[in-house]
């Protein structure tokens, strides 16, 4: 049993978070949230994201899995405003998502969940721990696109770079401790990251929103937030690119 | 004998009505105004449009036909803005159309409207009509288009539907008859239509405007409105399609 | 030796004014100013440039070349807002622009000079001297190019006008000398030019900013404007195109 009212904008973080990494989604309805999980076919990538009952109007549900047809489910959203608020309703008779958006009715039928995985998160020695805005990765990311497809990540003592370099360019994103909102970094951490995949991880944070990243050498990346009014938590697991040199 | 000063919005709002079924059209320009009436290519559709003069800021015809590539008109039109004040004039000797903005004169060639036919309005029993407005039709037809290519117009004594179903989906637009401006149904009607050609012919009614359906059962839709301040009015006919089950 | 600090926009200037004919320039650096003339691979149109002290915000410099890649750098300038102010800096040790952007810092490799031309500005017979609102002008080319690949440009006695002829088509653009900002007609002139070239000329100049033109008779115009608070200057040269009658 699902039942709930929630403001559209809730349901376009979710798939916007979640959507370039994976085309079909098994959301797990429990009395006390969402929660969705999974890897991306290339195995390089996690995401883990779970929203509050108290970011719903209104709020019902028993233990279900839902399979969400990720593009199709954001096509729908497209046709509400990011405050309108929405009905959902699952129809276990048909399996189907019922969506009311005004006068308007929309049944999505759900992708069968049974094949999908639960992946676990791996233990990790992420020693590192520096929380800066969204907006100030992003613009190190932009810049870095340009010239390569790698990025380093590295923390130190005085602070958190982000580096790129290209055959005649190099990228610098500096940030002395200072300028950062959390730091915590015990030992000198850096890894390498494909840019694609960074890029895409930052992107649903909005404008200068806090990011907390987790480093360690040659190691996966975590990248933390909220989403929702605090009522929404995300986080991705990226696997490292190796250097080759 | 044409001579006329107009603001663009009204000439770009004959263009928006007309150019998505017709690339050429015969405007019939007369001392009551100008008026038009296609059939499109594929004899899907007919569109009919009038203007009256109180439409323009000067206005002063007598009978001419006159042929007009509305593509390059529409091109003309985004030289201006849509509060500037154009004037029109036909040139006899040329043949052409003299339309000024500012200090830009545009001299447009005309076709030959020879081979352009005068179509009939057929005689049609529509018992069912309804009046709602565009913006919400709109919505309906957003939501339709990404799960099939036609849709069902529903009159009933309770009030107006639009129905789409696609493999695993369906939508469903409900307004009963207390949201509807006007509504005289005397029989339940139905009929099924492109949602393509549909489509473009709500578009260019502007947001919360009212549009008039008159529906029958396996019969064409007649959607009707005003444009221009009430100075313009357009209907279009468009066929139905034969459910196949 | 170059160190400075300037608003992004300005050099987003330079490169709108200079990369529709070029993608590589030598800026002359030089202790009164950053200097800039090429011509462009087909040799129909030169472009002068210069960029006085006083549009820096902090401004050292003296006599160096150096080469850049426009592409890289207008890239390189959307990471920037236009009123974002940037540290640049000449390393010679590895013959890079050093560029800061708030904590980023963006090294570019630079080009080899030693190959491009200081193309020498020809003696021109160009009697006829306006000045108008780039608006203007730009409503003018935007109405020909729907229609024609080259436009005449007329001075006479009376005033300006800008001509084109399609098909079935014409344009005609009229401005009497009342109109024009400045106004120096001491004989008839007409030039016939390519409207692609003398489009990308005039879109670099903001709204209704003055732009002169310089005419002859079947000889180049030339094209001259401030930008940058007039702090900047530039100047365009286009070839004539022969009438073919």
């Amino acid at each position: 049993m699902f039942e709930a009212k929630v403001k559209a904008e809730i349901i376009k973080a979710m798939i916007d978070i979640t959507s370039h990494l994976i085309n079909e989604a098994k959301l797990n309805v429990r009395k006390d949230g969402i929660f969705l999980r999974a890897v991306d076919p290339a195995h390089v990538a996690m995401v883990d994201l779970s929203i509050k009952p108290s970011a719903f109007e209104d709020y019902r549900a028993e233990d279900i899995e839902i399979g969400v047809d990720l593009d199709k489910l954001g096509g729908i959203m497209k046709l509400a405003s990011s405050s309108d608020v929405l009905s959902l309703k699952y129809e276990e008779s048909t399996n189907k998502l019922v969506i009311q958006i005004g006068n308007l009715t929309r049944k999505m039928g759900l992708l069968d969940t049974a094949g999908m995985p639960d992946p676990k998160v791996p233990n990790l020695n992420l020693p590192a721990k520096v929380t800066l805005k969204a907006s100030e990765l992003m613009q190190g990311i932009k810049a870095s696109e340009a010239i390569s497809d790698h990025i380093a990540l590295i923390a130190t003592k005085d602070g958190f770079e982000l580096f790129a370099e290209g055959d005649m360019d190099t990228v610098n994103l500096k940030l002395p401790k200072d300028l950062l909102m959390e730091f915590e970094v015990p030992e000198r951490c850096k890894s390498l990251f494909s840019i694609d995949y960074f890029s895409n991880m930052i992107k649903p944070i909005k404008g200068s929103q806090p990011v907390t990243l987790y480093l360690g050498n040659d190691n996966p990346v975590k990248i933390e937030f909220d989403f929702a009014d605090k009522n929404g938590h995300a986080f991705y697991l990226l696997a490292p690119r190796i250097e080759s040199e």
